[in-house]
């Protein structure tokens, strides 16, 4: 459809750079991350975009979200750049321009390779709205042990993040409103389970995060059984 | 001097894009940190410099590296992007090309803001030897108390790495050779006040890095009063 054309001012961007975005979401049991599905193509990416000459890059990580996914104030924090000299090549956005209709130079800078700042956030997938950007004719969820067929080195991004995140995961439970404002030690130890992907004993587990001092404990959980019930916890503001 | 003309062909580097090295040193008692200074200036940078269009940026860290610093084979590693949209302003990249003899238009891209990818690394200053590179008059080692006038955001980029260092101290200090091969702990506790920048109690510092399992314990070390000779330590390889 000749509405669907997009043009892209190649010339407002800085060159051979961009920014891709590892959106993780946890709730029950899962850990999966957002990813748009370009047109036409049987092909996933990171939510990723250029970043605007004069444009700070926070702000850049932001905008680039949300035009490809819709979320708005998501906390997102920079992991690492990924820059090798082969990482991208062109053959694979020539077929994602083609799918979008984008008309661009053949010698346009945009078919080099890029350097990329990898962004990640870690959210609950149950309490947000996603929304197809114009390149795109999906934006979902996917398990992190079922990822579809990801473009560049994207897979290996995700895989630098995870790692990121699991080794962050102590100092940054508190801020991510992952849990109830009330919670028991089991349900917090699912969390940890599901995002570190491994079995945790109790018993370690629990002696190892109340030393954490970031838990107070409050009353019983009532399930009608006073003498199991679990006791609850909050988070130490 | 005619024969100080340097030419900078700027269509070979990625634009908008750099990398600053922020070389930390160890010794004695000191932490210390590695400054090149331009030419007839009374200003002081990062070692820095930019991206070839097809360079790894690994490669290219390496090579600014050595390029200003004389420094080969360190391990870099990355741990920020400094991308505000203020950060760089073209009035003092202008002082310093004019101070190098350096010309470029007016209107050139080096003049923009750039986003500068940053590289730090911990080294034993005693043991490497610095070289001046071409746009520098002098490149030495600076406590990190006793920073001199520094171009740009680099102060803050400084702060950056440190906090970066000292979060990953626990998790670098093996493979970091800032030590002999067998160390007391009051070595250690040393070395590690020395880059925390505060005072250690002793009893928990060695409970803390004894259960980290890092540390096998050698025999006592001679002094020729055997009862209160202390303990050698070494890593665990």
């Amino acid at each position: 459809m000749e509405s669907d054309k997009i043009v892209i001012d190649e010339s407002k961007y800085i060159q051979q750079l961009s920014i891709d975005c590892v959106i993780f979401g946890f709730h029950g049991e899962q850990l999966k991350v957002l990813l748009p599905k370009v047109k036409q193509l049987e092909l996933w990416s990171l939510p990723g975009g250029y970043v605007l000459k004069k444009e700070d890059i926070e702000a850049a990580a932001q905008r680039i979200l949300e035009e490809r996914t819709g979320l708005r104030d998501i906390y997102l924090e920079q992991f690492y750049v990924f820059g090798r000299a082969n990482r991208s090549t062109g053959e694979t956005l020539k077929k994602v321009l083609l799918a979008n209709s984008i008309q661009i130079p053949e010698d346009s800078w945009v078919f080099e390779r890029f350097i990329s700042i990898g962004y990640y956030a870690l959210v609950d997938f149950s309490k947000v709205n996603t929304k197809i950007g114009i390149y795109d004719e999906a934006c979902e969820w996917h398990d992190i042990h079922q990822l579809p067929n990801l473009a560049f080195d994207h897979a290996e991004i995700i895989q630098k993040a995870l790692e990121t995140l699991r080794f962050m995961l102590d100092d940054k439970l508190v801020g991510l409103n992952l849990l109830p404002e009330t919670f028991t030690m089991k349900e917090l130890q699912i969390l940890y389970e599901t995002i570190l992907d491994k079995p945790l004993r109790r018993d370690n587990f629990q002696r190892k995060v109340l030393t954490m001092g970031i838990l107070e404990r409050i009353e019983k959980k009532f399930t009608g059984a006073a003498h199991k019930a679990p006791y609850l916890y909050k988070f130490v503001k």
